[in-house]
């Protein structure tokens, strides 16, 4: 457990006295965080979800023998010797398509012609392709041996009969879901996604499309995390956008409804920083104040079971500290790994990150011929340095940072989907 | 352009004479594919998407100086000489908070309390960190020096008026999404999302949540095809399953509003292979058979506009039919990148792989700590084979295969998304 976070109306305007680590808050999360319960869902949607719990197979695929070629089903031991020079005749008793079966069995001497995926008929050991036969009337010259077993596809050659197919907590990838249907289920019991309120919070944001007043700027958080919290397996609650009004606030962080819920702005120590004393008084403040940067100024906590991140209103502070502990907690809830979902690179650094002892810096770089850059910025404001990089590289908090050539891991921005509920 | 393919009736149970090579097919998508048109959507509905025309800064963001710490705007060159041991004295004259700014000017000898993110009033040109200030009724010792433009973020600090912020085609990031909602937009332009039907054909075929006759098996094809055409950036126009039944089967091929066709099942050479031939009829048939393995008899064509992929019914040729081809041209039609969108890796073999020379071999593996080991299968229709599989490797057609410890490019299976409209 944490060490017990400053009372923050003891440091309102008065700066951050300490700073947790971000491990600390990790491994805070994974205690506090647990998959939700499960819940059944068509097959078709089940794509990119976990399953919760395992997929036994509940008979044979095939639960039948299975042509795998066209041509003519027979005795495999009746064509040795066959050839183009020495053709075999064989009786012709019929047809099996897929789905519609020969009806009978197949005696020595005789031949069935048949398609791929048709049930290979009784008597009849192997499948003779096609093109070394010919047809006329109801008779079949043998133009090659075959031998027996070729081209049947045995019964269960694909899952036997009480196979293990998948683990719970396997996340389904589109052959995963194509499996299931193959077992005839039209559903799956996944974990639940777990429902994810934005509060954004300020009097200085309009929202886009509207008319902005001068002294505003308009909210890019909003947008943003809609689509962070769909990549993450949430689904989107509510997104709120109040202002710097304590009890607004208090409403919308409190009401039912969420699993996890994100506010953003007025997270820091000034006197119209609302979100983390409220958060104190009605749930927990676990932590105020991380040791990162950009997104020092995040308060975590919870309220009732739902874990509450109080994130900067700045976009970069804002998406760090989704990247860091939102998306997380999302994924956490999700039943998903909880690591960084970004697929990573090594590449060397083309100029040096500099960063100080004691906190963990999430430093944006963009990708060249020769490495990645890192991109000088003076401030957590500014989205375009997010919007100009290819990724972003953490410098850990016992490292000053990376001289040039440095060999490092980029973890690269991509894109999330569509979410599916925007609001 | 593409030879002429083989009649499909000259054909039937004869065998394919020629196969194209996959890289004829990948020319001729990219020539006969282009992107859709443009179309207006919600700002948080447009993460994934691709850009229709490139953006630029409608004015400065921000729009105005702002404050980029909570603490006291005044003339920094006034603090010049104050400490602890030496605190200078200025006059309150008000607060600035975000959205809220204070109304009038900062003559010398004054200062504003001001939050971050706040517009720095005018006069002032320095923002003083509350923890090197301390007030008292309408005075502030100031016990720091603060230079001039210190802690002020300028106009425009984040993006200049008339930038080029995004360009044309490019694939929208959460970030990006979010800067095109801090400009005020709250729909973007971006291309079409291409309508994919998909046609699963075959007597054989069963619905998964219905009961199946003795000689079926259950549609895998529908509900894996739904996932991977939503990845690809594609939207389920239909999904239909059909008989061998050659007018039901032209019905849904020729059918209006699809910009994508897959039909699954009866793509190759067989009695009831009613595809191809209908292809010719209505359409054009570009090729039919494939130098790869497997999906090997694969159609390509087009009706109109839209390319048709004629797939094997066997799920793993579907599976590798899409991956190769059908999901190509959905990306081609969303503006993406035409090429695989898995994530890749490189790792040596821990077993051989042998192909054939003059076919490309898509081979299943699976990832250990050694690194990765092609699964031994039988059939295109083991879709155990893919499910066990981490990811695959293709062996080009002008090799007969790797050795052991021959590092080779994996491509990752991964998670696609939760199709948006299910059928």
């Amino acid at each position: 457990m944490s060490e017990a976070p400053p009372d923050p109306a003891t440091i309102r305007m008065r700066g951050f006295t300490q700073r947790a680590p971000v491990e600390a808050v990790w491994d805070w999360l994974a205690e506090q965080v647990t998959p939700l319960g499960p819940e059944t869902v068509p097959v078709a949607r089940a794509h990119g979800r976990i399953l919760a719990q395992e997929l036994r197979a509940p008979e044979p695929v095939p639960p039948f023998r299975r042509a795998a070629m066209d041509g003519y089903a027979l005795h495999g031991e009746e064509t040795v010797g066959a050839s183009a020079y020495n053709p075999l005749p064989f009786r012709l008793l019929g047809e099996a398509f897929p789905g519609s079966p020969f009806p009978g069995s197949v005696p020595k001497g005789s031949c069935v012609r048949i398609m791929t995926g048709a049930p290979v008929p009784e008597g009849a050991d192997a499948v003779l392709p096609a093109e070394h036969a010919q047809e006329s009337g109801n008779r079949v010259e043998v133009s090659d041996t075959v031998p027996s077993r070729k081209h049947v596809g045995p019964v269960g050659e694909d899952i036997e009969e009480g196979e293990v197919l998948l683990r719970e907590g396997h996340r389904l990838r589109p052959q995963d879901v194509g499996l299931i249907a193959s077992l005839g289920r039209d559903q799956a019991a996944v974990v639940g996604r777990p429902r994810v309120r934005i509060v954004v919070t300020g009097n200085e944001l309009a929202g886009p499309g509207t008319e902005r007043a001068p002294a505003q700027i308009f909210d890019a958080n909003t947008d943003m995390l809609k689509g962070l919290l769909a990549r993450d397996g949430g689904v989107l609650e509510a997104a709120h956008r109040v202002g710097d009004d304590a009890e607004a606030i208090r409403e919308r962080l409190t009401a039912d409804g969420a699993d996890v819920v994100i506010v953003t702005g007025g997270s820091s120590v000034g006197a119209e920083d609302h979100a983390p004393a409220l958060l104190a008084e009605c749930g927990e403040l676990a932590f105020h104040g991380v040791a990162m940067r950009p997104s020092a100024p995040t308060g975590i906590g919870r309220l009732g079971a739902a874990p509450v991140f109080l994130l900067p209103g700045n976009p970069v502070s804002c998406l760090a500290g989704h990247e860091l502990f939102a998306g997380r907690a999302v994924r956490l809830c999700a039943g998903r790994d909880p690591d960084f979902p970004n697929a990573s690179i090594r590449v060397p650094l083309t100029r040096k990150i500099v960063s100080a002892l004691g906190r963990l810096d999430y430093c944006r770089v963009r990708l060249g011929s020769e490495g990645a850059e890192p991109l000088a910025v003076s401030g957590a404001s500014i989205l375009s340095s997010t919007t100009r990089a290819d990724g972003f590289v953490l410098v850990p908090p016992d490292s000053e940072g990376f001289p040039p050539g440095t060999e490092v891991t980029v973890r690269l921005y991509e894109p999330a989907w569509s979410p599916e509920d925007p609001a």
